[in-house]
């Protein structure tokens, strides 16, 4: 990462609705080929492309001139040209040639982003105290190992950021939201005990369901032999949550064991703020098959797909009827130990 | 009805729009059957079904935990279950049921509102200073009188309530709105002679036209000799209208005989608010042909229906033209009587 | 013109958000033959006919009884018969008959504002200190000229007005946003020499390129011998802009020569704001052609729509980035100094 990068500040008017000095997903590497991508993320109107060696680039997407959207231009060899009056832009956001006129004027820029590109995520540190990251960009081995094939998308949600958290953060949902997918049954995953730590910064919920039978999709990717002990963990680390979900044959290892075996999934959640009321949710998930994997994993990918669809109508109206009902107090139960821990560490970050 | 029900007051943002201590109609009891229905009225969002012994419920719209509709669920025997969490909840909006929690906390409930069926209509009680109701549910037994076949639909109207009474209290827009349908000549409807008396609450404007041509629908329906005299009754009662119009064959009674016989059509307009700007409107029309009896109140319900659908574009587009020119002043006319006495009794009520 | 019709005020409310004492477009002659047409100008919903002698009538478009639009009514003879009870009005804005009602009241009357029809365009004069105007209507001889041949149209822009103006007072951007039409050489653009003189609320850009290939359009419609010398003349009026482009062949003119020959075509463009945010761009293009002048003049109209067509989609889109920057600077360039002018000239007017 180019250090002489001008972190930019950001705006006043932004400072107060998203949790600062964070990284935030603002796009998959899949998605950035060989044209832009114009994205705003937290507010800001961003363009994303790749410079001339390929470095993702992140640029306020506005031309300096007459504040014409520089994504309805055009990409010249990892420059961006306005599509109005054609001022050519590089990839540090400074422009380069003004059609007509031999001196470029030196205010002819425009703001640069700090994003690294990481494991086939493209990340962008969200700050308005320091100049430069005050922390590593998030280490997510599971694209980059080989017992695993991944996948994944990323939906556009008319809905605040923290409602997806909500929902992800307790999977007890599963048995009403997701009946024609991956539902299962009700009563066992509400019934199932469900352990809660917390870190800095990081909220852990721990479910485990012993000797129960192996969902179809298990069993289609794995040799289980009869009952099965599974686990669900969700860890929230502001910025995205890591579900690993899975199972082994019953009585083969001990589900405290972090080495164990058997078949698993590993989802990432990154969920970003457009604006206060809407959000980018980019996901994928990575399978570990035994066997026939390309078939499995794409299976798997299809299955996720849909429980996500029935995510985001249920989050949507969820959210229509909160706006309805906007200063009514909500009840709680057992279930939302992780969810309000969650929202209280956000709380504290804004 | 329950009397154990308590009336909930309502929210004071409420307080300053509509009229209080009124029965509003919230449906048609043909519109419950077996499912549920999810309407706002009187900027109350509802969820209104039958409970296991088909008595009419209606509660808030919103489950008491995270906010989500209830109308995202389901019923399962005359109760609701959210389609988030799975929380079930009884007739009387007491939750019963938290899946994975044995106790379910004392605050689990949502309001439950007062609402009565009676005669094909389901009436609500709308207060803030009474927890029972202090009048009767309105009578209308033309929905369960012998001689008389009735239908009837509920339209939604982008307008404000009021818009809809001035349209019913003066019908002299006949000739100009509905042309091709029940229009009718100008001169006779503008120039019949029209009396316009008050009650509690209450305006009634008559208007008579002796000695006229039946209109085609009365003479389909019923064996004039030859002239008719023809009355329109109007009889605004705050919450809803109702609109006699007839005719008797001229010299065969008193238009001021109440028992007259001849050809009637008794329109029922309830109006109930949605928002301050939108509103619900339903009616229905009961008519007593003497012969052919199905076939000919098909035929009113289908020509109602096409006048209404005339009135609506005019309403609409009238109250579009009312938010471009918010502060202009009404130039009066002599028809405006009624609706000049209507909006006095709701100004005075709210 | 009617001298004795009263000029009305403009609203107080609408005193600050546009150029005073000017004549506006509000129309196309073309546009108005049998019918009315309703149409908001300058935060105005007025409604424009044609009296019984033809001459072009402009109301407020709201009947003075409930406020129903007058343009949901229908013409009777050159007066306008509101659609909901049937008041009447002739063409200086006054209720000549109530139905039903022997006597008018003497305030049922509408505003009545000064529109003149000249040349094909209807003008509307702007005011609010002077009750006649105190300019004469622009003449636009282009129109009535036997070289000429002319047509255009109207678009609807969601866009404030001033845009329109920016996009105009420099030509330059042909390059980029018409690459598919009347692009041409950036580069000869560009580079062109220029120069700005201003009048009394005008302002006059002249770029000329001598010695260059003539584009197909002008060598379809005019015997160039080889090289040409070509000029844009843009001349800036306040209510509109009128564009001047053509060549002549290399050495037989000076383009300093006013009666120079050769191919040319006239912009005249027209830009009424209908809001604060949006307006109407009125547009004819005239043009000389020698031979097959029918066919030509048509290809040119079609040629001239395709290219607006485009600009209507940048100007849009920068619209809409720049509500998402809206605190932002711009930076000049050396093109812009057409545009400063304008816009200075327009905040002296406001």
């Amino acid at each position: 990462m180019n250090n002489k990068l001008k972190i930019d500040l950001v705006e006043e008017s932004q400072q107060n609705s998203f949790p600062k000095n964070q990284w935030f997903v603002v796009a998959l590497s899949k998605e950035l080929k060989d044209d832009f991508i114009a994205r705003k993320v937290l507010n800001i109107p961003m363009i994303l492309f790749r410079d001339p060696q390929g470095k993702v680039t992140a640029l306020e997407d506005r031309c300096c001139h007459r504040g014409m959207p520089l994504s309805s231009g055009h990409l010249e060899n990892g420059q961006i040209r306005c599509g109005y009056h054609g001022l050519l832009y590089n990839a540090t956001g400074q422009c380069v040639e003004v059609p007509g006129q031999d001196k470029v004027p030196n205010k002819a820029k425009v703001k640069n982003y700090h994003v690294i590109e990481k494991q086939g995520l493209i990340w962008f540190w969200y700050s308005f105290e320091y100049e430069t990251p005050n922390s590593e960009v998030p280490d997510y081995p599971y694209h980059e190992h080989e017992d695993y094939l991944y996948d994944g998308d990323v939906y556009h949600y008319d809905t605040p950021y923290q409602l997806i958290h909500d929902n992800l953060m307790d999977l007890s949902h599963l048995a009403y939201v997701h009946l024609k997918t991956i539902g299962g049954n009700a009563k066992i995953h509400m019934n199932a005990e469900m352990k809660v730590t917390q870190g800095d910064n990081q909220v852990v919920v721990k479910r485990h369901m012993l000797a129960s039978d192996p969902p179809p999709t298990y069993s289609m990717a794995y040799p289980f032999q009869a009952k099965v002990d599974r686990w669900q963990e969700i860890d929230f680390r502001v910025s995205h949550i890591r579900i690993w979900t899975g199972a082994i044959d019953t009585g083969t290892d001990s589900l405290d064991n972090p080495e164990r075996n058997g078949f698993n999934m590993r989802g990432f959640h990154a969920i970003t703020p457009e604006t206060e009321n809407t959000c980018h949710y980019f996901w994928t998930m990575s399978t570990n098959p035994q066997h026939d994997r390309e078939r499995i994993a794409k299976v798997v990918i299809e299955q996720t797909r849909l429980t996500f669809d029935e995510d985001k109508v249920v989050i949507e109206a969820q959210f229509k009827n909160l706006k309805q009902f906007e200063h009514k107090e909500m009840v709680g139960i057992h279930i939302d130990v992780g969810l309000v821990r969650a929202r209280r560490i956000i709380a504290d970050l804004i």
